[in-house]
């Protein structure tokens, strides 16, 4: 059956049977709009889209890892402001004869990433489109916290990472030359493993500023020295390339800080902190905060790919 | 320029500075996500999504024209429920062709739409795509009223309306005629004027069920019927056909009360209130609930066309 057959009523009937109601839903999928928790007053709130062929292919990854994966995108930009995500809401433009099964695995996916968090699917739309879209907004709780922006890094704090770096890039450029292995990289390309819990952890210690690495880490750390003013310097030598990225970089002759300084499918989260601060659980110091601008590599200005933009 | 050339984040910060912070706004755009007032602990959200040649056409309609109608399908699922909208988030896929001006007039739409109800665009994100894709989605505060559901009517309970209907169907059915004027319906279409305030105003006097007319009358009441258990029978002389929408209708061979059932794009509000209650202002007495299931006009079966599903 596709999606025309299943029609619109039909398949929202479809696909909001495999979806589990988080602790935060006070009204979920069915009514006009959903009720969620927001217990201090206040809610974090973020959009991203994924489009076919720009964000994914249906021949690289199943509907489930799609789901995952825009979830994961999601739920990252939530956790980079210190909150704690508590739902998503997904709109979903398909081709008529999209199989309504696609739809059923990618609420699977949504459902089960958003899971991990304790947050849930809570509302949605679905249109007909020549082109499969997904766009997802993903609302979170502070419970107190200061939201932790771009724009408070200091000269002298330090910078930390939390999450995997490389591995998503590496993955993908993996499967854009036709391999499907190593298993390791294609499937952090697939389902990014977000250090969900590094956010509010890093929020709660006091971090100066943080942000997702969604574009590529220096592309990225470059808002972040915009934003606060101020330069950042990376130390090359705190970034280790794993053996199996190392292995593929070498069959493939790609230099594998290309992936760790510009891709962005990891969903790591970037950090600075006060000297003084112990680092929470999960967190790498990987350089510091310096007075001037832009992002330097041990001092130098970095001469790789920084990272993509839309619309090119 | 087009948006290929202005780039996502030129393209970002063009459309960001056509935008005015709402009273709820503790942080607008430009860091990973917003954080917007929620001011009884609870947020109410919804998502609808535009797809060009679907639900606008850029021949039909400004881009100023569909920022204010995807805001205002939007808006008007929140108050929908009752609440008072707070803030919109919006992602906007676009060919790379697309004038970077029609972006930054689809901000103007959206903004001063939201504008209307205190409400402002807090966050988004954009991405090419071969669809023109718009997906909304909007947040709100209730107050501390109780969200007002679908599955509340009871037998005995008078059904209300508040806003116009048939409208904007006429104004699509003449567009689609080739023809430009009548100017009101053309104009309804392109701008519908949801009724905002009786929203709120009907939680607040103790609607016992509401819904936001998108589908169509006959169709979205339906769902107030299946969700509440009742049947909903409304008395056709209470419709009004206004003589612009008579002559329109006579000069195309078109029923008028095809537009007002069946015509859902002015997103006009229903709403059924136990017998004894006074109606808010802007509600009007339409028919009232009954024992059984579904919808009937005078007491009989619609034969019309009752609303329209995508993926048709």
């Amino acid at each position: 059956m596709n999606v025309a057959q299943a029609g619109e009523f039909g398949l929202i009937s479809r696909v909001t049977a495999r979806l589990h109601p988080g602790a935060a839903t006070l009204l979920g999928p069915g009514d006009d709009a959903a009720v969620v928790a927001a217990s201090d007053g206040r809610v974090v709130a973020s959009t991203d889209v994924l489009v076919e062929g720009r964000h994914f292919r249906r021949d690289w990854s199943s509907a489930v890892d799609v789901g995952h994966r825009a979830a994961a995108a999601n739920l990252a930009d939530i956790v980079a402001m210190g909150a704690v995500p508590t739902s998503l809401l997904v709109a979903l433009c398909a081709p008529p004869e999209t199989d309504a099964g696609w739809a059923e695995d990618l609420a699977v996916g949504l459902s089960d990433e958003a899971a991990k968090v304790g947050a849930s699917v809570v509302g949605g739309d679905m249109s007909a489109s020549p082109t499969l879209t997904i766009a997802v907004t993903a609302l979170g709780d502070l419970h107190g916290a200061t939201p932790v922006l771009r724009s408070g890094a200091h000269a002298g704090d330090v910078l930390a990472i939390a999450g995997r770096l490389g591995y998503a890039a590496a993955g993908y450029t993996v499967l854009s030359r036709g391999f499907r292995s190593p298993k390791l990289l294609v499937e952090a390309y697939r389902r990014p493993e977000v250090p969900y819990a590094a956010g509010p952890a890093a929020a709660n210690v006091g971090a100066s500023a943080m942000i997702d690495i969604s574009d590529g880490l220096i592309a990225d750390l470059g808002h972040v020295a915009t934003a606060s003013r101020v330069g950042i310097d990376l130390r090359r030598a705190a970034f280790e390339v794993p053996p199996q990225m190392r292995d593929t970089a070498n069959a493939l002759g790609v230099d594998p800080y290309q992936w760790i300084f510009g891709g962005g499918d990891d969903h790591a989260l970037a950090a600075t902190f006060p000297e003084d601060l112990p680092l929470p659980k999960g967190w790498r110091r990987v350089g510091h905060v310096v007075k001037g601008a832009g992002v330097t590599v041990d001092g130098q200005p970095y001469q790789g790919v920084a990272g993509w933009e839309h619309f090119q």
